[in-house]
């Protein structure tokens, strides 16, 4: 294996950055058992792995599937095989240590079942203590690295989007739609969609997470496209809603209501505001409009690798926004038999305020 | 909501079967917090949802963003839409019974923290008691309605391997290769792939679970491609290796140990049979062929809603298998430098032995 040279942001490695947490919480070591910390903080992408973080030496814990993509990934830590299971194998590469010590993890991403094994394997030598979500914390301001790969992600669906549009006609199922996103997506350059592409169209609109189904798309409807690109690792996601054909004067106003919302929450995001002021800027905005009633979700979610991370701009979070996030605006209204109406954008909070990472138009669109 | 009629599986219903086990649990309710089992029960597809059991009804709890969605799927439960969280509003709905109460959950579908919510939200009224894996183990054994999708699910990644032949030629890139075939599955009737297509060509073939990359497939290459789609929730799962160009006699002997490895562990399932001994069947044959050391993984896995489920055909695997189990058989070997070989067939237990679900050919491809 060759070691790579570990990502910097602040001068300090990922896992030395995790570090800074053994004092506060007295620990020994970090097990880290959710995947995109493992590979936020070693590079390792398989699909089964744990990483036991110690004082002066980290170990990447996977099985025999992934023997040579380990050693491909891994940088910053030894990579182990297990044998009998990614716990046992944790829990005996810590048996060096002497006496009684301090293990943490996060007790959001190990499940009551792996918790009994741990006590179980562990024994009275160590104590698990939470770890809460510090790694998530690491994780929501992003580094110029990053940065540069979150803005070619939301350029690539962007680019996707305007590939795509030409096909949002009239007789095409929205599953088909939904085809040929996630092909252009991989044709375009991304590894894959960052969650099942969601489209929805006519009265189905106002489902503000529906599966794409065989309904084919047809004249005088709404259609909402939320859709997002994997690229080498870190997520896009966009949402656009277009109407086909000429929009009644009902359906306009709720696009410009939404549209204002979301410009709204955009010019809110600064570093020092809560997130929780974020959403209450968009909740306000639809309350003008009457709408607020039909805006049923949260404002935004934080981006990354995964598609829904810290911080959430949801009602009452108190997370104060710093430089670096990269956080989605995407308010929407969804009105039972008329349809939904959503517009999202992936920004990143800079000291001046909220930069697009989005290309595409926000314009609305008669098709 | 229009009550629609519960499937049935040896004339109960499937929350019926569920309720079966709160005598042995001494159980007053099951608190259902893993989605495929959730949807196995009544129905709901969304993202975020619990179900909770009781003696005489059932509640499927979400959030604001299903109210449409729940209407038209769930069936045999009431949908209740949770304002302050599905744990809480789920503790809340309990709030009826007088005195202490037991509850069932599944160890390995909570997690820690969202166990210390539910202990802090119970209070000392509730004793929360583990149900283990009783819901995977009614969904192992398939009806005769799962079954009949299970094939079509199974037909359809069949055509779709046939569909996309022609384009695995030098030139293509593994992603877009992989492209190609979750496009064709949507456009071909699935609602998506049920996992992330694996396309690894050459030297990469040795990965076992690789991801696709831009790589170039060449000739003189071995390429295993691991695909599956998703019709109606049901998974399939489906691998074939082949060589682009005329494959050298040590390669055509190890397709022939690994067919030969899948052939008998074909042989070998029955009910009765315990699934480690199919395992150690496969295994048997490539330890002939000296091969044995190569075979990195299990022979196989259940099928259904997930597209790991249970049984697993795997080393010393004890689990008895039934009439109506859905599983996959996939020996392979992996070789540093060489290449990898899979072949992976779906197929049904029946009295009379394993029945294929998938219908591709699996003679070996020289393209």
């Amino acid at each position: 294996m060759t070691p790579k040279p570990v990502q910097l942001n602040s001068g300090r490695s990922r896992v030395d950055r995790l570090r800074l947490s053994f004092s506060t919480l007295r620990a020994d070591a970090f097990l880290v058992t959710h995947l995109p910390n493992v590979r936020y903080l070693c590079g390792f992408s398989g699909s089964a792995g744990v990483l036991l973080v110690e004082p002066s030496r980290s170990t990447l814990i996977t099985d025999s599937r992934y023997v040579f993509q380990a050693q491909e990934e891994v940088s910053g830590a030894k990579v182990h095989i297990a044998k009998h299971g990614l716990l046992r194998a944790a829990t005996e590469a810590l048996g060096h240590r002497r006496g009684r010590f301090r293990v943490a993890y996060a007790p959001e991403h190990v499940t009551v079942a792996q918790n009994a094994t741990l006590h179980a394997l562990g024994g009275a030598r160590v104590r698990w203590v939470s770890g809460g979500d510090f790694i998530e914390r690491l994780r929501a301001v992003k580094d110029p690295g990053e940065l540069a790969l979150m803005r070619e992600a939301a350029t690539l669906i962007s680019e996707v989007f305007a590939a795509v549009l030409p096909k949002i006609r009239p007789g095409i199922s929205e599953i088909s739609l939904a085809a040929e996103v996630e092909y252009a997506i991989k044709k375009m350059g991304g590894s894959g969609p960052s969650f099942e592409t969601i489209v929805a169209s006519g009265a189905r609109s106002a489902w503000a997470h529906a599966r794409p189904t065989s309904k084919q798309l047809r004249k005088n409807e709404l259609v909402v496209l939320d859709h997002g690109a994997i690229l080498r690792g870190y997520c896009s996601d966009l949402t656009r809603t277009v109407f086909l054909g000429r929009a009644p004067a009902k359906v306009r106003r709720l696009y410009k209501a939404v549209l204002e919302a979301q410009g709204a929450a955009r010019q809110a995001i600064r570093p020092g505001v809560k997130a929780g002021e974020v959403d209450a800027v968009a909740r306000g905005a639809l309350k003008r409009h009457k709408l607020a009633q039909y805006f049923t979700h949260s404002t935004g979610h934080g981006l990354g690798i995964e598609v829904h991370e810290m911080p959430r701009l949801g009602r009452g979070e108190e997370t104060v926004l710093e430089e670096g996030m990269v956080v989605t605006i995407e308010p929407g209204v969804y009105i039972g038999g008329l349809g939904g109406i959503r517009i999202e954008d992936d920004v990143v909070v800079t000291s001046k305020g909220a930069e697009n990472l989005t290309s595409a138009s926000r314009e609305f669109l008669e098709l």
